[in-house]
């Protein structure tokens, strides 16, 4: 597999102040496209160690991917330094000038004198078009390593690298694109998921591994680019099976899924349900997760329950919020027309939700005409992973409700 | 001063699969202890490129800084490398087994074979304890270069740092730490700050940066550590009187502000206020950002608004969202004993809304007992920044008052 490297230039980056999405992000792309990504790299912008650092890469990698120091400004200075490193002399790109130009005049702003220098391009690179902002990319060939140079702003990035990059790797090298399957869960741990996982007889050539994030355990199943559909469909299917209904999706097979509240839209629009829904412990953080969907129709948040109690006629009782969940969730039903209402509540006090190291108690109620269904969770971690855990557990339950039909 | 660089192990990070936090955030640091950051290196588990790369490290920087590599696994190769790169054999070392051995015994688990590996440090290093995991980190000096070596995991690596290497980088190198000071500003752009500051005459030695991100656009000063404490005041309160109203916080001058959120809770707090509000643009979002604040009693999201309208008795006019607001918020205001009533509607399709090249209009009004304010605002972007400008405006309409008690 071809060595491909990635390269970001900027103050910013080396000093902390902008975190490094475009290498995180280009590097998924190139293992997707078959490269082995053997290293990242990122300096300031003195000129002295561009040059060098191009050198080194040169000597070292087949491909490198590059960002930044392609704007106006007299510390972008990556042109320059691939022009030094290369011996290749910056030459005046009149269609790139015309670019820049038309660039401003779209936006009826003059151009700035400076900006002409975005149009010197190396002798003898391919210039990569930006029509998402002023400067253009350009690629070049040192070496045995292919360079391509792209803005370091993270949209124009992406843009010009599927829209311009991806295509010329694709003609320049041989490449075997592996095939990634990502099994997501909600409300299992890693450790839970290897142990379930344990007897599977994982295929030699298939690489397995685990992504805790916030929002999703993922399992990562990452097939060779010639292994058989009907086997890869086949163990994806028995390692789900093992996971039951703790997975909520699986991207890389057949359509992506997104991720929890998108599985949820998905389910309600299929279903053609409303949702009318109480939040405590996530205090506005489910709702805010379900941006645009239509089958969302009312969330509130009261911080006191005897307040919300009032509200719908329903007398609270502390002790018993198993109870209180499922009178507050009849109340709130009579109320309001949502085919679904979903309550959710918890024991702990202020001090216990912010402390990291006290849990809460989340008790979820989800009714509908027919049914009822309530679940009870701890909630551990810091203030803002309570909130963020509770919202999506709520999400969950709706869910498993939708995928399987049992309640 | 002193040229520092930062190192990162591991298959995850060069693969994109993990975001090096770690590099931004050390970087951060060693820029404010009063380093030159010149560069950032990612690599995978590959024993030669490690090899590699920390002899070249040792040839160009007076400092390292190393995450990563020190787990129990084969593939966690930090350590191996280290002794063959610089000649240093590994050693067992008593005390960090003692350690290992406590974590486990602490948690009630048996330690597993594989962790003795972590007790093996290269000779003569430093070990770096970490009361907060298994693994040790360990400090090298190799030819002018010292080495610090912390785990990858986040949190046990600020730990290390802030409690162990800290310390020792004071101690070892002569700094000359430089003050940061963070204007910070919503509702207006970096262009316009740049004409607004324009004429402000800038100290030769202070650097103007400036840094826009999804919640605030920061206005950054950083002085040499002999500013003058009096002339760094006035600076920066030459800067901040131009920005006006704008301005909700300065970090590094006096006490931290920390984000929007939290500058309107120790207003809140200071002025012993409640808040009710009726949240529609951003979905819950609003309430989500005041975790924890016990000023904030209630929340609505409602996606009709003349669902909203009867349950409030107002008869709601699309045309005139302006005095539909001012209705809602006296409507809620009799219903709800809160100090403050914030009504949020906005002007726009729910197709407008997702479209990133439309824009709705957001109608904020702010109700207290004595007054009454109404702000007007132009939304665009994404559906996702949409629905975080408008929480973050409702919130700034609230710091304004509070801030000003002009209405």
């Amino acid at each position: 597999m071809p060595i491909l490297e990635i390269f970001s230039q900027g103050e910013e980056i080396v000093t902390g102040q902008t975190l490094d999405t475009n290498a995180a992000w280009l590097s998924e792309q190139a293992v997707q496209l078959g490269f082995t990504v053997a290293r990242h790299t990122a300096v300031g912008d003195k000129l002295g160690d561009l040059v060098g650092l191009l050198k080194e890469i040169a000597g070292r990698a087949d491909c490198c991917l590059c960002t930044g120091g392609l704007g106006p400004t007299s510390d972008d200075l990556t042109a320059e330094a691939v022009a030094e490193a290369f011996g290749l002399p910056l030459e005046f790109d009149e269609i790139a000038y015309r670019q820049i130009q038309s660039y401003f005049s779209n936006r009826k702003r003059p151009m700035p004198e400076t900006n002409r220098k975005q149009a010197l391009l190396p002798q003898g690179s391919t210039r990569l078009d930006n029509d998402w902002g002023t400067a253009p990319g350009f690629a070049v060939q040192a070496g045995h390593c292919w360079f391509a140079f792209m803005p370091g702003v993270p949209s124009e990035m992406c843009h010009i690298f599927l829209e311009r990059v991806k295509s010329l790797l694709n003609e320049r090298f041989i490449l075997n694109p592996s095939r990634l399957v990502t099994i997501k869960t909600l409300g299992i741990g890693e450790s839970d998921i290897q142990q379930r996982l344990g007897e599977v007889k994982m295929p030699e050539r298939v690489q397995l591994g685990f992504r805790a994030g916030v929002d999703e355990v993922q399992t990562k199943l990452l097939f060779p680019a010639d292994y058989p559909e009907k086997d890869m469909a086949a163990l994806t299917a028995d390692m789900t099976a093992r996971l039951g209904d703790f997975v909520f999706g699986i991207d890389g097979l057949n359509e992506e899924t997104g991720n929890l509240a998108a599985a949820v839209d998905k389910l309600m629009r299929d279903a053609g349900k409303t949702l009318a829904v109480i939040e405590t412990a996530s205090q506005g953080l489910l709702a805010a997760k379900c941006l645009g969907y239509a089958w969302l129709h009312s969330a509130a948040y009261e911080q006191s329950l005897s307040a919300l109690g009032e509200r719908l006629g329903v007398a609270v009782e502390m002790s018993d919020l198993a109870k209180t969940g499922a009178l507050l969730a009849k109340a709130l039903q009579n109320q309001n027309p949502a085919d679904f209402v979903l309550i959710q509540l918890y024991d702990g006090s202020p001090a216990q939700f912010q402390n990291k190291d006290q849990t809460i108690i989340l008790y979820n109620t989800l009714l509908n005409r027919e049914s009822f269904q309530q679940i009870r969770h701890n909630l551990g971690g810091p203030a803002g992973r309570k909130q963020n855990q509770a919202a999506l557990l709520g999400l969950d339950l709706l869910r498993r409700h939708l995928q399987n039909r049992k309640i």
